[in-house]
């Protein structure tokens, strides 16, 4: 069998050896479930920066400039940070420039893995496909909300194990956690992810529906990957 | 409500601020569940220390050596880290000095803490009492592992959180987790924490009696507390 660690925020990712592993991102409210959306909805490729500068740089090139501060679209881009921006009709066959608060952060933390793929609760079967054969290890590397551990992400990085089972042993106590967290609320992922601090934080903005959606499984059939600077769909 | 917040591991603390809180340290594992078992086996105090040195020089002074290692007694100390050491009838109103590899970290890291307290399955409805009695609010700080987050800690949190249902809210994402981690696994304690990392790291060192009596309940009417550089019993 191979393995499954899970690092629960940014902040610990120096404790995991990122070397040979494939890392899976994730950042469900709602960095890679707007990746995950775009991709699924014709989106043809997406770059994600640090500073809302670059993005700027980027929508020079033509790209779409994307992201939020705080949680609320950046003044001057052309969208924000909810899945439904990414949906849009518009950023079809588009490349998309996009900076956020933490997952844009996890995915650079990242570099050094072997493969570094962009997950969500929208693409939960096709990535676990995909994880289910390859004979690498895992690690799930939760972008959590400035460093600190959410459980939006420890409730995927549960998931993400329990649909592993067959091919991948949890490895490491944080697994065994996200674990638990995942079985204690599986029957109501989205009333267990209203409860987070993150939930509460975006209420104010009329985010609710995105959060819902945002804890919706399968509603596409990607395997969005970084490599060097952009992100493409492997499938 | 006053809140009861969760760090699980020192490596996060700094997310955290400490002042006017009461911190609940805690290392099932076996730090706070030896404190716990001395002090309410006749220990006078405690003086955790960072260094084997610094142990050495305060055994000079009469005090009780103890600690270990990567879960080995010290050579030249007089204990090690197992709470029947702390239990024996030798160690009956004297003062001990210990070292461990993550226990003594967190108290450390406590300090700036309105009142720091430790906290075991062992003193769990002691200390509890004494919290809910309080207008304070708490962090429950998890000693982990080498700065990674631990189960057996984790499910204390939980546990306290739940015995603290009518006097403190638990406030964000890491008490949620802690919360569902407890819940999942409460009626079999000692079975969930027998598959953590650190059980399967004792094992090797016949501490499996250790871990079984480190995840019981109430064996001890006592809250330690950790002021200066001593730990006593308040009440």
């Amino acid at each position: 069998m191979n393995t499954i660690e899970v690092c629960l925020t940014p902040a610990l990712i120096d404790q995991f050896d990122l070397k040979d592993k494939i890392v899976v991102v994730v950042d469900i409210f709602r960095a890679t479930s707007c990746m995950v959306a775009g991709m699924g909805s014709g989106v043809k490729s997406i770059y994600p920066v640090a500073a809302v500068e670059e993005c700027f740089a980027l929508g020079k090139e033509g790209k779409i400039m994307a992201g939020e501060r705080g949680g609320i679209k950046v003044e001057g881009f052309d969208i924000g940070n909810s899945p439904f921006h990414y949906m849009d009709k518009a950023c079809v066959g588009m490349e998309i420039a996009v900076t956020t608060t933490n997952g844009t952060l996890a995915i650079s933390k990242s570099i050094g893995a072997d493969e570094i793929l962009i997950g969500a609760f929208l693409n939960i079967s096709a990535i676990s496909k995909y994880l289910s054969q390859t004979n690498k290890n895992i690690i799930v590397h939760c972008a959590g909300w400035k460093g600190t551990v959410n459980l939006e992400d420890t409730l995927f990085a549960g998931a993400l194990i329990d649909r592993l089972i067959a091919t991948h042993d949890a490895d490491g106590d944080p697994a065994l956690v996200a674990a638990c967290v995942y079985h204690q609320n599986k029957l109501n992922l989205v009333a267990a992810a209203e409860t987070s601090s993150h939930a509460k934080r975006l209420s104010g903005f009329g985010a609710k529906e995105d959060l819902a959606y945002c804890m919706t499984a399968d509603e596409f059939e990607v395997v969005p990957s970084f490599k060097d600077t952009v992100i493409t769909n492997l499938i």
